[in-house]
Parts: structure tokens; sequence; C-alpha cells
């Protein structure tokens, strides 16, 4: 196990103390070397009951509940639990965004330490309408993680993954310049019934302007067609 | 104007007369080189209502409904219209899959055309239950239309991106292994009061297996930490 790339992890260091102490605090856990194999976890195994399968003995991935693709290199998803470990392994983490103001499980602090991944924790609390009141603070600083490249490969969860990450997702949406239906639209795929009015307000009345320096277009639409036509990606048929 | 790599036209060519000549119809476009600009097309200004934002003036993205990213290079949505173009050239797409039997509209014909973005279309009925009958030979064909990462990157729509499109990325998780409970997450997230057993049931019971020889898993999990350190893809606060 080395550290990688000192100089990238002192100018990460500072600019975490000069910005967010109150807001954020951050986990130091050692860096593994992408190209080390990850230490070996308990596999989540799971047999599909479905006798047609072929792949029993084989392991299946458990995703988080709500987990999705926000863009290249970063994720959210509901908390993930033990089952989940296998999963989010194979997404080489290198940091997790933690909404809540709970402590992190041992468990999941294992894991991360396990495979070199930074936490990052923004204790947002989970109130009820109408006493919602998402601190607007916070979210920038969890923003400016969330847009930082060398954080990436990075998932942002929360408890359930509908809003304290719907909020902060909705903010990137707006930083990528998104209409606000289109925000409210992903919005309320992870949220269902449990949308919030209030969470929406906020989203439309985040001012996105302060990232404008910042190049963060949806990065999913920065890539060219050459790059799609890796031989390791897969194969025709 | 240039057609790119005719071998891979030619072989792609052959292909789908031996394999899916009856259940798909694919429309042959002229290829744009990556590195041309995109013709450019009515850009979907939109204004925002929001008095503090700062972007009035500058063009805002309007993805389609039910958009989201799949994977690496492929996207799923709704059907996508005029005020979507915008957002779909920043894609930069080479295909598209659409799961309709209704000609294609005009209008979006002539965005194919204009962007060089070839289109496969498998006609699948749009039934409601209990009469739905997802044809399964027509998924497995659609499936390996996906899979190819020659056609990335590559948008897979239908109506509203809920059933038809909802069961072909369905079908897409099992190749890579995601367990049954997250693939109707995923599933029940964008079909949300329209989710239907039926749809399900497919899903369940598709025999991923005949793909297993293709190395097809979540390809989000294939990167490694070090390729999101790229400098142009934003840069530190």
């Amino acid at each position: 196990m080395k550290f990688d790339n000192k100089s990238h992890d002192k100018e990460l260091q500072q600019e975490r103390e000069q910005a967010s102490e109150k807001m954020c605090s951050t986990i130091e856990v050692a860096i593994i070397e992408p190209s080390q194999p990850h230490p070996v976890l308990p596999a989540a195994k799971h047999s599909p009951a479905n006798a047609n399968d072929e792949e029993v003995g084989e392991e299946l991935f458990i995703p988080p509940l709500n987990f999705a693709i926000v863009d290249n290199g970063i994720f959210r998803s509901g908390f993930p639990d033990l089952p989940n470990f296998s999963f989010l392994q194979s997404l080489s983490l290198r940091s997790i965004i933690y909404l809540c103001p709970e402590p992190y499980p041992e468990a999941n602090m294992e894991f991360l330490k396990a495979n070199g991944i930074r936490l990052y924790q923004f204790g947002i609390e989970g109130a009820k309408e109408p006493f919602v009141n998402i601190p607007e603070d916070t979210i920038r600083e969890a923003l400016k993680v969330v847009i930082d490249a060398r954080n990436h490969p990075l998932l942002i969860h929360c408890k359930r993954g509908k809003h304290r990450t719907g909020c902060l997702v909705g903010c990137l949406r707006k930083l990528q310049r998104w209409c606000l239906t289109s925000v409210f639209d992903e919005y309320q795929r992870f949220a269902a019934a449990k949308a919030r009015i209030s969470d929406q307000r906020f989203m439309e009345l985040f001012d996105a302007s302060t990232f404008k320096h910042l190049p963060m277009s949806f990065s999913c639409s920065k890539r060219t067609r050459a790059r799609y036509l890796h031989p390791d990606f897969c194969h025709p048929i």
C-alpha cells in the first residue's frame, strides 16, 4: 500500500481546511493505487430464484437502493449496506459524499478504509415538511467536492437517496444548465411520492452563477464518438 | 462530410441483414466525422423565470422526459421532440434505438440525417395489461445493438421511456448481473404508477445466459480512478 500523488493530497487538504471546516468533516484514509487489487471483502452472494437462470452460483451485483449514474464518474444512491459493498467495490470509488449528520456506521467505515475511499460528510438534518431547511452554504461546499474531478469516481448518498441527494444533484444540473422541468423530472423520479415542494423551491432559487467560471457541462456530452470504440468495452456479436 | 470507417459500416450492414431483417428496420444516414462541427439546428432557447438567475440569455438544455444515463455511452428517454434536439446534439449520438412500430416523425428524421445518427427501429406494440406481450426475440436483437460499442453513444427510447425502454434496460442489467431487486427498483423509478407486473415477469424470466460470452459488465465499474483525473474534465475550486 502506497500513498499516491502527495502534492494532490496536500492541495486537497489545504482546500478543505480553508473552506469547509465546520460544515464538512472529512475522514482521511490510506489511498490505494488503482493498479493494486482491492482487498477482498466478503462478497455479497445471491442465488437467483429463477430456475431458468444459468448464473446460479455466480455472484450477482446488488447496487444500493435508488442507485443511478449522475454523470461520468458521479453516482448517487440511498445508504449503502453490507450487501452492496461488493458492487460499490466494482466502481473503484475514490470518494463518498455523505449528507447526513449521524456518524458513519462502523462497517461502512471499515469498507472505506479497506478500499482507500475518502469520506466527505456534510451533516444536513433530514427534517420533514414544512420544516425543511436545506442549508445553501453546505450544498455549495458539497457541490465543490462533486465537481472536483480529483474526487472521482464519487458516490453521493444520504439515507434514501431522495431529498438531500436529490437537492445536491439538482443543483449540479443547474450548473450543467438543465432547464428546471428536467431538474424536477429527475428529482421526482427518485423522490416519487415523497417529493417535496420545498426541495424544488430550493433548487429553483439556487444561484449557480457563482460556479459559472467552472467548465462543468454535462460531461457525457463532452465525449466524442471515437472514444466509445475502445475494443475492451465490448465486442460485436 | 465524409463516410467514416467503411469496413466497419460494411460489417454492421452484414450483421443487420443476417440477424434481424424482419424485426428491425435500420435507416442509413451519412456519417459525420466526430471532429467536424455539428450542423447548427435551431437551438432550444429557454429564458428562466427566476430573477436571481444570471443565465438569462444563455441557452438552457432541455433533456427529453425520463432522460437518464444507463451506462457509459448508453442513454434512455421518452420520445425526443424539437426542444430536445439541442441537448441530444451535445451527446454526439451515433445511434438511436426506437422501440415503437409507428414511423419516425419527419422532424426527428431530419435531425438524424443532419447529425449522422443511425436509427435502429424495433417495432414493439405498446399494448396495455393484461395483453402485454413483449417479444423476446426482438428484445434480444435490440440488446445486441445496445451492447455493440460501435453504436455508442446510443439513445434508447420508446414513447414515454417507461415500459419498452424499461424492459430493454432491465434485460441489459441482467447481462450485467444486477440482482432482480435492483433491476425492478430501476424499472419502477421510470414507470412509477404505470409499472407493470407483466414487464417485470418478462425481465425475470429473460435468459441472459446466451449473452454470457460477451464481456458486458456494468462498464462504469471498469474504469480506473486515474481516468478521472483528466485536466479537461473540470478544475478544482
